[in-house]
């Protein structure tokens, strides 16, 4: 009667993958939260300090959705230490009709990792120009790869760079990515250098200081700014916020308080220029408005995107019948 | 490498019941949560108008406690006309040494009707007469009976009566339980009377207009109100708050918001005359004074509780190799 579905990280690699279904099933959420439409109550956090560690909670109701994920995201910043990731989490997927629970996704960050790098590409269906075929990435992590890939699924990609902190993380990303890619990806020790040749620009940091800075901009970039998702975290300097022809968030709220906005405020950007996503997907406030322009994206990430790809990855594991099904009432 | 076990409500029924080494765990966290040790954040809520129904989010980290509780809530209160029950529920665990998930806990709700009908016990252990043994319970629905149950760990209980809005429930109450705690259970129709007769006196309805009056109170009474915990309830009158002699609750940031606490302060109550029932645990503050004293204690619930209750129920588990594990990484 109350029946609970349990899937692995094993069971979502094979239920959702970066595909255009999948990114079109985030598109779909960024006109609701824009128009306020369903649920999303602010981030919970439980703090750590003890271990060096937060635990963060989304979540939101999207009408016309079956499902309401609950996503617990864990950062324990000692792990390394002990051999283990830092990242991890999983995700609770609740009927909307009823609030009972459908499934339990143990996931270890692999939904959120994809829904972050769908969200990217679709910054850049919708901002980036229809001709950008260079991409310069950021960074050289999980995100950084996904992010390049995600990409290929909306812009006729020829060519990328990357730069990151460490010169060998950048060199590996290289190797790794030319290979899956099947275009030249080649690092690069200099961060306006990649800007200066590169349509669309992707960052995928911690950086708790500004990578970017006006001076590197240049006609025609798209920038997506992925990494700041907390009060202390940001990658694009003021000065370049207050430059660019189009700012884009996906959430203003959320932008405030924890993404690129925030320091942009406070150095006197009139909040009533910055657009959300949502708006400029439904057609009701411009993005690029010529090839000249130049766009950034900041991407705080919603819980609205976790109801998004959790929802997908639930039926298309019910229809599949994978992962593992428990009667949780007693008899 | 990373394992999750999963419990459905059978094997947690198996683990944890309404027995002194879980009174006692529970018992154990209302100083940690007085202290402000750990941390316990603002209660999170998904509405979900368009089914009449909400998610509750409660989580605490508490210091030297193995295990982080998140647990989610689900009232969908058209549920009954599906032939589902309103309330449902789960919990998940994680090591707060890590973040890992070690656990999820398909409940449906039973840790929490546990650990409430325990905090209960804990309240009248800490602030009821010595010498109680004449009980009153308000309600007669699912948590009436437990809290019943769960008195006769810290009184000798000769003795109860029981008043419900419907007195077909009143009766049904009364008969099962004279049957389970083997004494004298009464339903009655009159609910001065009830606390007339009564030492201890335990609401748990969803009212929200006030049953209980000031010109109902006697000498030596102890009243634990259960039932408030959202904005529009209540179950004690202002007057009443005003006139005992003590009023102790489990959190007062909560029971400001959700609680009893609420109504009074607007009709003039001095909040510094609220006393947490952590403080009175641990020494810091007196309880009862006197065997003339009145008494209260509004619990609104905690997730340092929630936190509590999982943790001993995955002990308890893991020893006795209840439930399923699953790896959750990929090989």
């Amino acid at each position: 009667m109350s029946t609970v579905r349990v899937l692995t990280e094993a069971d979502l690699r094979d239920a959702v993958e970066l595909g255009m279904e999948e990114l079109e099933a985030i598109e779909a959420v960024y006109p609701l939260v824009t128009a306020g439409a369903g649920s999303m109550p602010p981030i919970m956090r439980i703090d750590v300090p003890e271990n060096n560690g937060e635990i963060d909670i989304k979540s939101a109701f999207l009408p016309g959705y079956s499902g309401i994920a609950v996503k617990v995201s864990a950062g324990f910043f000692d792990n390394p230490a002990r051999g283990l990731p830092s990242l991890g989490g999983l995700m609770m997927v609740f009927d909307s009709e009823t609030g009972l629970p459908r499934s339990a996704l143990f996931d270890n960050g692999y939904l959120t990792d994809l829904r972050t790098a769908l969200a990217g590409a679709v910054a850049a269906r919708h901002l980036a120009r229809r001709d950008s075929d260079v991409v310069g990435i950021v960074g050289a992590g999980v995100q950084a790869r996904l992010q390049l890939q995600a990409l290929t699924l909306v812009r006729e990609i020829s060519e990328a760079r990357v730069w990151a902190r460490r010169g060998d993380s950048a060199m590996a990303f290289a190797d790794e990515m030319s290979d899956l890619v099947g275009f030249g990806v080649q690092a690069t020790e200099s961060l306006p250098t990649l800007v200066e040749s590169s349509d669309i620009v992707v960052t995928t940091t911690p950086a708790t200081e500004p990578l970017l800075d006006a001076a590197m901009l240049h006609s025609g970039l798209h920038i997506t700014a992925i990494g700041s998702d907390a009060e202390h975290k940001r990658e694009l300097s003021a000065d370049l916020v207050m430059a660019v022809d189009r700012f884009v968030c996906d959430s203003v709220t959320q932008s405030r308080r924890l993404g690129e906005l925030r320091s942009a405020l406070e150095a006197g950007f009139d909040e009533s220029d910055a657009v959300e996503l949502g708006a400029v997907i439904a057609g009701d406030a411009p993005g690029r408005r010529n090839d000249d322009h130049v766009t950034v994206c900041d991407l705080t990430g919603t819980g609205a995107q976790d109801t998004a790809i959790a929802s997908l990855a639930v039926e298309r594991a019910a229809a599949r019948g994978l992962g593992t099904a428990f009667e949780t009432r007693p008899m």
